[in-house]
């Protein structure tokens, strides 16, 4: 499991060989493309389109993204939403920003419920006493300074626990394993991830008194996931964990064993109503229709564990340094780029919901826009879902990306970074820039997320792809909505 | 430097690969080696060196090496010296000696000066309040409750902090880096381990209060490398920690970057007086010279912060297995072969000094000894330092293991387990099997030392090479002593 689980090939190597294919196509490219742009589609200028090969270009040899994101999280280091460390977070992203030269900084500031992690622990008692690594899950009810003790029920699938009668686990502590796996495109954190949202209230309603959960996670080290759960209304609350890898490995063998485990179990926490949060916001003003606009951004708050250098540091780090390449070559698109950096992600999307909040009014206005949230890794797909008459632009941000390894896929659907659901949900046409994602749950929500994960030639490609990406979308004149209604 | 020290290919593939080579090489050295076992050396008849290769392709085949080690490090999980967890561990080892069939089975207690960690904690409070991921170095004496509080000074390595003047550091807290590499034969260990046993009595005759150094390891995750420390008579005693090597790579950019940093550190511990350890010992008697003795073995304690899988649950599990085929096979060697589960190795190889007290008037009936304790990595090389008698037996031990990937290396040196530094200072002969360290220092004495980080086919080489060593070893008449002294 070590070997299949640790796999550096596919985390490292494979991303820099093809990091280093993609630049020299692309300088390949940039000699052909003189052709390829007079086929340029509705809405954009022969010029327009050789300057977002140029800002293609620029990126690939040398961004700011890496700088941007050590000085993130060496500086600030993790930016827990509501706290002094966010807020310093804040005033990093203005100070930076105005350096950087936007036509506009701003903090649009809105108030959460903040989760605090305080002590915590998990020993076995029993058969032999020893520490796990454990860590709460975001928004678990604290235990008491003493902690529960109890015996310990191993079930290795939330549908295994679903499956007992209620009030069989009355006094128990739970612990519920799973089988998730290393997926380019991530997909086996969605389908795991229920456990972490519910297996707690799950636990709850047949009696357990607290829940530990085997890290909803692909590494091998002591370092254990943590991410937000839900409790479901109704249902008693209890504290809940995740152990590390090896940790629920070690209860699992003692589960096959048929020796009887007892453990005791401190997760402390408290909850500050009213906590202060923000949206720290830049734009380029677009020449000719600045209230039309096109959005970039990442999130600027972390979990607590580690500094937040691949969630989503990195995603901070990569917007930044597009926009920045594209106020640096010193051309105005025609609408405008906002930058956004969301507070509060991790909790609940407080930024994405308080922005739309904001912003309902103009979210017509709102062209396209991407999220930076899925690590460091290199994109390798584009998705989208936009007009007929938008259809084009992507397909020739896909022809200019292509020599850096991204290909086109469905043009039906795209799950963009999660701070945009709302505007999506509420009709937003959407983008995303898939990620390959083999190795980011190694790292993601864990004490691991530190910025020696990160490479800067892959900072670098993604960097591209957005100064395309926003340069495109802001400098042409179609609808990407599909329904031209007035704003 | 993510992709340098995390290079699965050396820690993973490589030796997968090369035991498999080996696995081939060996079926087919099987039909060849009958012609060469006419040429025995002095001292083994045919049939005895045959019984040799029987043992080894035996081992090759499957061994109970990983059974064994997971056995220990499930059941039992880390075993500190002097607790009753090492106790346990003594029961365990015990209870699995006697049911393989050893032909006897005794503890030989003796008592040591215990350390036990506490609660452990480093937040920088400026310029940005984070938490580091830190561990006590072994033996480091308890801060308060509260912990120390002061201003951080950072030096580059040992020599750099020797350098400056006395009283230059009166109240400071003290980081200390250095430049640990990778390498097959963990000879960068030996660089800079110094760093760990000395630097604290260093900073201290400087006047600081404390100290931190960057873990003497090779890994990049959030699992400091603990390990004992020695403090230098009439100086100061002050507590001494290590960071994981991400967050020493933070102290190191804030440096760098000329930012002041304050440190808050907890480093809490106890001592313990006289507490209870001792070495496990079992026999298999020999039929013609049983006063002469061959050892194999490996310590059974563990450092706390992981389970001992690799440090040194291996070398349980393999010498363990070694022993066990040998006695499977039903042929009795000449000489007694002797397995010794040495206890508290890791806070002053206190096992391996009880052990020559104890039997130090047999010593020159130790015909020759190998202890197991560099991990899980598979076998490259044999050293050697025995008398032109004995020369011929390990020539041949190299020729019956050289299809498993192993070659012979020096004959004027060996540097063998710690344990048995006490006796081959007091003149025994030494030999050693050198294994694969290159990742050994990425998990070595840190949380991550778990048993996933075990490769079962590389364990089973390990089990044949100790298995034809024991053999030959108690089979041969030779004396591996130079200078032929009466007992």
């Amino acid at each position: 499991m070590f070997i299949d689980r640790n796999n550096c090939f596919s985390a490292c190597i494979l991303p820099i060989f093809l990091s280093y294919v993609g630049l020299i196509l692309s300088s390949f490219y940039s000699e052909v493309s003189r052709s390829e742009v007079e086929l340029f589609p509705p809405g954009l200028e022969k010029k327009s389109v050789e300057h977002a090969i140029s800002l293609r270009d620029q990126a690939l040899k040398k961004s700011d993204a890496f700088a941007l994101v050590e000085s993130l999280t060496t500086e600030i280091g993790p930016r827990l939403a509501g706290t002094g460390a966010e807020a310093r977070a804040r005033e990093w992203a203005v100070r930076h920003l105005s350096e950087i030269g936007f036509d506009s900084v701003v903090i649009e500031p809105f108030k959460i419920k903040a989760w605090v992690r305080g002590r915590e622990s998990a020993v076995l008692t029993k058969p032999s006493e020893q520490g796990l690594a454990v860590t709460a899950l975001g928004g678990s009810v604290s235990t008491s300074e003493v902690g529960l003790e109890a015996e310990l029920v191993v079930f290795q699938s939330l549908a295994d626990l679903e499956s007992v009668a209620d009030d069989s686990l009355v006094g128990k502590i739970v612990y519920v394993g799973h089988a998730m796996r290393p997926t380019q495109d991530g997909s086996s954190y969605g389908a795991f991830v229920p456990l972490r949202r519910l297996g707690a209230s799950v636990a709850a309603a047949k009696g357990a008194i607290g829940i530990v959960i085997r890290s909803i996670g692909t590494d091998y080290h002591r370092s254990p996931n943590t991410g937000q759960l839900n409790y479901v209304k109704g249902v008693r609350k209890i504290p809940a964990g995740a152990l590390s890898n090896p940790d629920a490995d070690q209860i699992e063998r003692l589960w096959e064993k048929k020796i009887p485990m007892r453990m005791r179990l401190v997760l402390m926490s408290h909850t500050r109503e009213a906590a202060e949060s923000g949206n720290v916001i830049a734009e380029i003003q677009g020449r000719e229709s600045p209230w039309e606009l096109v959005v970039i951004g990442a999130h600027l708050d972390s979990w607590d564990l580690g500094t937040g250098a691949i969630d989503d540091g990195a995603g901070v780090g990569i917007t930044m340094a597009a926009a920045k390449l594209i106020l640096d070559a010193g051309k105005r698109p025609r609408r405008t780029i906002r930058l956004v950096l969301w507070g509060a992600e991790e909790q609940g999307i407080h930024g994405g919901k308080a922005y739309l909040e904001r912003h309902r009014t103009e979210l017509r206005n709102h062209m396209l826009a991407s999220e930076s949230d899925f690590g460091a890794g290199l994109i390798w797909q584009i998705t989208s879902k936009v007009s007929d008459e938008g259809q084009p632009v992507i397909d020739l941000m896909g022809t200019l990306l292509n020599p850096l390894g991204i290909v086109q896929g469905g043009k039906d659907i795209a799950v963009s970074g999660p701070d945009l659901y709302p505007m999506i949900n509420a009709g937003l046409p959407s983008f995303s820039f898939r990620q390959d994602g083999t190795r980011y749950f190694d790292v993601h929500h864990t004490a691991n997320d530190t910025l020696d994960k990160i490479d800067s030639k892959a900072l670098d490609q993604n960097v591209a792809a957005y100064a395309v990406f926003a340069w495109l979308a802001a400098e042409t004149t179609v609808n990407f909505w599909s329904m031209n209604e007035p704003n």
